[in-house]
């Protein structure tokens, strides 16, 4: 039954989506002028993604036929498309969907703040339920196709393999297109951000989107198809991950068990009753009328979900989890456990996830909102210069990193002793089953960043875009509490991960015959094994070096984008006089090719790197060390990747929000010296939070998986 | 007899280093104006070592007491006390000889480049041979009291731990010392320098080291005491830390062979042989007649020690295993070798650590010279302004992590195929046994940066000024040089210290019996163990918020320099005008209160970790849970600690020398847009590269050697 449930529920999902998007576009548009802005950034986001996807398009279709080789059947290559197709879905739709909101938000900024945030965050919602609703859809429909239609049977311990590589592939897919989407969108928007910035505040002593600039439509484009587009997918891929991954952990320590289908079906049917909570939490984000506590409403639609998952958990466990469940088959020993698990137990793993969930929202809120001390202290360092703002934002930005591992680190161990394993896993799972109103609250940044640009643009009254910048300050934290919530997920998930790789090297040994490759392998996965800390160092590194790798891409793209602007005026100089309108288009084409470009190398550090040092410590060590190596590499991405994922995001909304709280009047204001070396510190932020920091996210999961696949293939020699 | 060559060889470079003293003494010290502002720096310094020294003190006897009780002996106190004594000696002397050789500099450079480099480097010549000769003597003596005064036998079990407590306790003083004058002096020279700057370049718009600005003195003071007492004694720790944990793993490792007298006296013979080849390489830093290649001049010196190691290891290893070594009695079975180890591996091993040494010089440089890409292109990014150049340097940093890395990796690799576990301790050592030599490049660079302070203040000739600038340009190389190597040594060592830790598990494991705290206790170091994971986390996280914390507290510190040059500025008048001299004293006396209150939380934040860990743990989940946690955090720790140490040390000497590139006429010179942006990163990056991430290094080894005292206090209960 839940599994059609779980299958009902995917489909509620993208039917509400599909009726807000009626509803937003029945909404007024706004005057001609509007319109037109509007219709150019519609344009070069479709130019943009098209390209993106035309070009990751290739790189898949080569993972497409090297999958069809290594694994010589269709289910693994069929997954990686339905994978990546459904996580270009959900980005292309929701930048579909941005880009007619955000006019439609600035009409609706017109007669007020709530008009415009319910405008804003439908637009949103639809993003978030997308995003669940098409994730869910995809492994449902997958995993019934491969049990139910071509008839694999969990039981028989091959056809079992078959189901969990063919799911893992589903997850590669997704994670594919999401380094790509969420790096190479970053690249992007934050070429056209810095660059703009630079060009025209800085040097043209012009205001933020005035349409003299001629980056403005790019930089409007990027919040499209970087923090709304990029953003859905990455947390497409954490979703369908972590489903996935949950759903391989039950199948390998609960073979056997009598209780095996209900194991997998647990993350669906909780997946499935989190996206109703998710959606009746929608309807709750509401401002009362004369209050203007953005931020409290989008809290109260986030609570009420949260309050009603609880619930919803433990309905969800108690109905799909047999009377008498607990006594485990030796699952429960298997896991690590003395005692037996319990429905009880899984039910605290779940609301350990979402106060998990809760914890890292507040934390961040802490450190990114302006009412906080963080915010504030970057503020008042403004005063004595650009340098001790950014001084004083890195610092934040290294302190905030420690509470959130706290709660990380909590939420491992109170949930591994109530199940082991497969307790974190649970969790893992109930802390994405939200991301449906996570991504909501999230997606609605980029929106109202857009209906400020166009207000600027389309010369309105100065209250619109004061309500916009209200609207979009509030965006600044929820964009850094979905990244939290995201690499937190991977923080928790950690050992879920490894677990899947650990234990699928004990199942390819235990199978293996002579000859085969994993024939009489022992791996020692003991931190005083060498070659473990080798791992664990060359993990360490990759998201350093892969941050560094982004920030230079970000800084090209800036320098482009400066001179484009630059040469337009000066090669048509009745743009300053705002006789002649500029080549918009020109500067998002530019972008575009630069941020293509840009996105590639890096991406492929990730998928290369498990496999390179496979190879290396091969040859020298030969294939105990090299398992033992990547094993800890995949530890090691993960204990740096956390710290500098948190790091830069948090410190980049801090950094921005600063800028904006002396923009608000404090500080000496808007102009003031204090000003300008804030808005140096929002452009050091830029690329720390949009294209850095959150593109770790899919590396360490990308890392991950490509493992798990070089397990398979390694098996299949 | 190579116990009493090493101790000829402590003897020696001590004496090298009053002949040094000497011979500066006799030099001239310029007019009467130089001479008073010498004096004011002087006085300045030692108060604030004074001061420092004296909190230290009472942190000591805490120590100390607890370790009397702990350890119910008087070995252990005494050790702490030798260790602590000779660290803070080696910091004070040198600060003393630092302060008598600036004013001599200056002078020297009124006689050109080679004159003011050979002045300054025989300063920082000084400070190396005393912190090499100090620390070996020190560990020589003290183990030379224990065995032969007091009889402490190897060959017996429980005298043989009585001997390596009372040498890890040696270090554990030398630590303590070196994590608060680190952070101390760290906090001290950042807060007047970015707290000077701040208040006079940019507020008051006159020049560094302009007599005007009551920070001055404070700038200069701050030299002293962090970047020469302080790094001293950082290099003190390292190079004493290094060699007790190499003997104690011999101790350990070759218990009961025939050859564990010589096994401990390997690394003091390799110690000692390279006193020697460093002395030598002192007198090869020279500058031939017109040139002007100061990296070059230092860069000779150091090729001629490396060389001449070589040979010298050879030396040592040949004459102090004895004939006919290579079986090794087990214990190469112990190490996880499976053929013997015979001396041309440790000689291998030894090489191998020299060029882990001269690539982890070659990389350095490549990031931190202003000949290569790195640093032009922040230099280059500084055109379209502050926030650029931040991210491009904030890039810089990031990606100057992955080579060393690297080549930890490597050499990890290499010598733990070579001999195991001792392999990579030996190699350890071979590398720090250059630690005079490179402290002596170090050490060089706060004596030029004051002798361009005395010659702006003294008002001297600009030719004067470029000379001393030319010097202290190559210094923020040598000082990035410097710190590299102490983390990447730590890098490199980290198996050492884990393996010191487990191995000590091990052996109170085995002796224990009814009722001991360690009876039937069993420990999983697997990485699939959460324990092991959280204490990764944990572990990763200390460096973070070890690193935003002193961040903060510099900003602190800065803000209150700016607030008392404001109000000299505001109350004295005639100080703009040059009538009145400001109150230099009293930004020395408020920034010596800020920085000794500002440094004891963090310092005491790895002290503290691994109790608390070890606590928390032990009480949720029992001993075996709480012991592996604990060692997971060692390695933990040095995984983020590695990337965040290299990132803010190279980054910090990038920025620093793209400011000084900038300066020597390019993207517009001095005073220019690009300059001003230059600036800027300079400021971010002076807390980066002197006091949060050299820091880190001696943070990694106190929370290690905490750890390991931890255990040996718990066996006692």
């Amino acid at each position: 039954m839940w599994y059609y449930l779980a299958l009902a529920a995917g489909v509620l999902s993208v039917l509400y989506g599909w009726l807000q998007i009626n509803s937003i576009m029945k909404a007024p548009s706004g005057d001609a002028r509007m319109r037109e802005i509007a219709q150019a950034i519609q344009e070069g986001a479709n130019a943009y993604l098209g390209r993106q996807y035309r070009t990751i398009a290739i790189v898949g279709v080569v993972v497409v036929v090297l999958l069809a080789i290594a694994f010589r059947n269709w289910h693994a290559p069929l997954g990686f498309i339905i994978g990546a197709v459904l996580s270009g879905a959900a980005g292309f739709i929701g930048m579909k969907v941005s880009v007619q909101a955000n006019v439609r938000t600035t009409e609706a900024a017109k007669s007020g703040l709530n008009a415009g945030l319910k405008m804003a965050f439908k637009s949103g919602a639809i993003t978030g339920m997308l995003v669940v609703g098409l994730a869910l859809l995809g492994i449902v429909i997958y995993y019934g196709l491969l049990t139910k239609v071509v008839g694999l049977d969990l039981a028989v311990e091959g056809e079992k393999r078959q189901i969990i590589d063919s799911l893992v592939a589903l997850g590669f897919g997704a994670s594919l297109i999401s380094i790509f989407a969420r790096l190479g969108g970053g690249i992007f928007t934050k070429g056209a951000d810095v660059g703009g910035d630079m060009v025209g505040k800085v040097e043209a002593g012009i205001p933020e989107d005035d349409p003299r600039n001629a980056a403005t439509i790019a930089d409007n484009v990027g919040d499209n198809v970087g923090d709304c587009a990029g953003m859905a997918a990455d947390l497409f891929e954490t979703y369908a991950v972590t489903l996935v991954a949950t759903m391989v952990l039950g199948a390998i320590y609960f073979a056997g068990s009598s209780y095996i289908t209900e194991i997998m079906l647990l993350p669906l049917a909780i997946a499935a009753v989190c996206i109703l909570t998710s959606i009746v939490g929608t309807f709750f984000v509401n401002l009362g009328a004369g209050k203007t506590d953005v931020m409290g409403a989008l809290y109260k639609g986030l609570i009420v979900t949260g309050v009603l998952s609880i619930g919803g958990l433990a309905l969800a466990i108690a109905t799909v989890m047999p009377a008498g469940f607990g006594v485990m088959d030796g699952a429960a020993a298997e896991l690590g456990l003395t005692g037996e698990i319990t429905g009880l137990d899984l039910f605290l793993c779940g609301v350990a996830g979402l106060v998990v969930t809760g914890l890292i929202v507040v934390i961040t809120a802490y450190y990114t909102e302006t009412k906080y001390r963080p915010v504030r202290s970057i503020a008042q360092a403004s005063e004595s210069g650009h340098g001790t703002n950014v001084i004083q934002g890195l610092a934040v930005s290294l302190e905030s990193t420690a509470l959130p591992a706290l709660v990380i680190i909590a939420g491992i161990i109170l949930t591994y002793n109530l199940a082991g394993l497969f307790g974190i896993a649970i969790a893992t799972t109930t802390m994405l089953a939200l991301a449906g109103i996570i991504v909501a609250l999230d997606a609605f940044g980029p929106v109202t960043d857009n209906a400020g640009g166009i207000a600027e643009m389309a010369e309105l009254p100065s209250e619109v875009r004061d309500t916009t910048d209200a609207l979009d300050a509030v965006g600044n934290t929820t964009k850094a509490v979905t990244k939290g919530y995201a690499i937190g997920s991977a923080g928790l998930g950690a050992l879920v991960l490894f677990a899947a790789y650990s234990e699928d090297l004990k199942y390819f040994s235990a199978l293996a015959v002579e000859g085969d490759f994993f024939y009489n392998v022992s791996v020692n996965f003991s931190i005083a094994n060498p070659y473990v800390v080798v791992g664990l160092l060359f993990g360490g590194l990759l998201p350093f070096l892969f941050g560094g790798m982004s920030m230079m891409a970000v800084g090209r793209a800036a320098q482009a984008v400066v001179e484009e602007v630059r040469r337009q005026f000066r090669e048509m100089p009745g743009i300053m006089k705002g006789e002649v309108k500029p080549d918009y288009g020109r500067a998002v084409d530019l972008l575009t090719k630069a941020a293509i470009k840009e996105m590639i190398v890096p991406s492929l550090l990730p998928v290369l790197s498990p496999i390179v040092l496979f190879g290396v410590i091969f040859v020298i060590a030969g294939k105990g060390a090299a398992l033992a190596a990547v094993g800890a590499m995949l530890l090691g991405v993960i204990v740096t990747g956390l710290f500098v994922a948190i790091s830069m995001t948090s410190g980049g909304g801090a950094w921005d929000n600063a800028k904006k709280y002396i923009e608000d009047g404090h500080h000496g204001g808007k102009g003031s010296e204090a000003h300008k070396a804030a808005v140096t510190g929002d452009t050091v932020g830029d690329p720390y939070k949009d294209t850095a920091g959150p593109a770790v996210n899919p590396m360490i999961k990308i890392t991950n998986i490509v493992a798990l696949l070089l397990l398979a293939v390694l098996a299949g020699l």
